[in-house]
């Protein structure tokens, strides 16, 4: 089986399942924890070697305070949990604003937890724009044409995507990586993140073997 | 009907296209030209704004001569069509390599054709990592924070992408305008382009109509 080296992760839908449960839709995102840790679990498994989970954007820091306090507490969780597991973890994301949790500033260098292995990438209070405005700066230091971009981004140390799966049927990738993610096959699911399945990955696995890969070429 | 303002064009599939019909793979290109006409029309009919056709790429030019020649030569016939039309056209690319078409260098600045309206922009020769470059040379003159990505990229004429049709079944973006299609919704239709019926643009306008627009937030 050709298995994707990295995969990225959009997991949404989680105020939507909330609103379906009856809830409030800030409630959802702590029912996400769990999918979260077992998507790890099969990556590890199925021998993918980056593992990028797309957390909270500097688009999404303008909705209500009830939600942005509860999924940047979930990221925060999401975080300590990987944190217990064997992988070379990195939080990536604006640092330099207040909505950026203290918590998570000492995951801001990558860091081998447990035997290590997988490579996993959490992206919080990540921004398109904020990732690219580093060109500007790199600009500065060498001539045009001598730079390369993937190298001067500022998620440099986050690789090509190969496979994105999105969870909660939207057809877009609001912003995810939009320097790594230029050949990734994408690949969505209905269900809403809270609903995560193993099959829902499994699918998405046997769908990308059939994918012809040609980088544009 | 909430139609989409900017419409991204991926006519993908011509070599499969042809190999499927017993000929030669570079053949399929001419066979494109009538569908490109077409969604031009179907587009002003149905209040499109502005449209982006994904002609080549600089990776497309790692191809067999034969191939290059024929997509080349396709895509100056589609300019030369549109540019009989009322639109406003611009062809948009590197233009300093040498596998960028002499006959398309008059059409590198916008104009206006027959009584205008639509802008419609024709990606001859783009290549991602160029339209990035710019913000390398851009960084120069302003410091980090004043200056917008959107409008520092070789492409910043073209706006926003709303709408992205891709033909030929990927379920990928490679390459095609990174920064505008940061927030697009991503219709993917499994026939090959010359295959192109006027039902494929109405089922992704009707599909396009169902989405959600956020922008992120």
């Amino acid at each position: 089986m050709r298995v994707p080296n990295h995969v990225g992760i959009i997991p949404d839908g989680n105020r939507r399942w909330s609103v379906n449960m009856g809830l409030a839709k800030e409630m959802g995102y702590d029912y996400g924890l769990s999918p979260g840790l077992e998507m790890f679990k099969l990556c590890k498994e199925a021998g993918v070697k980056e593992l990028t989970y797309y957390g909270f954007t500097t688009d999404n820091t303008k909705r209500p305070k009830q939600q942005t306090e509860a999924f940047t507490k979930a990221c925060v969780k999401a975080v300590e949990m990987l944190s217990k597991e064997d992988a070379s973890l990195l939080v990536v994301g604006n640092t330099e604003s207040p909505v950026f949790p203290r918590e998570l500033k000492a995951y801001t260098k990558r860091k081998t937890f447990g035997n290590g292995g997988i490579k996993v990438n959490f992206l919080v209070n990540y921004g398109w724009h904020w990732d690219l405005e580093n060109l500007f700066l790199e600009g500065d230091k060498e001539k045009k044409g001598k730079k390369n971009i993937m190298d001067s981004i500022y998620t440099s140390d986050i690789s090509r995507v190969d496979l994105i799966i999105r969870w909660g049927g939207r057809r877009r990738l609001s912003g995810f990586l939009p320097v790594q993610s230029i050949y990734s096959d994408f690949y969505v699911i209905d269900d809403f993140w809270p609903d995560f399945k193993p099959d829902h990955f499994y699918n998405a696995l046997k769908w990308y073997e059939n994918q012809d890969i040609t980088l544009g070429g």
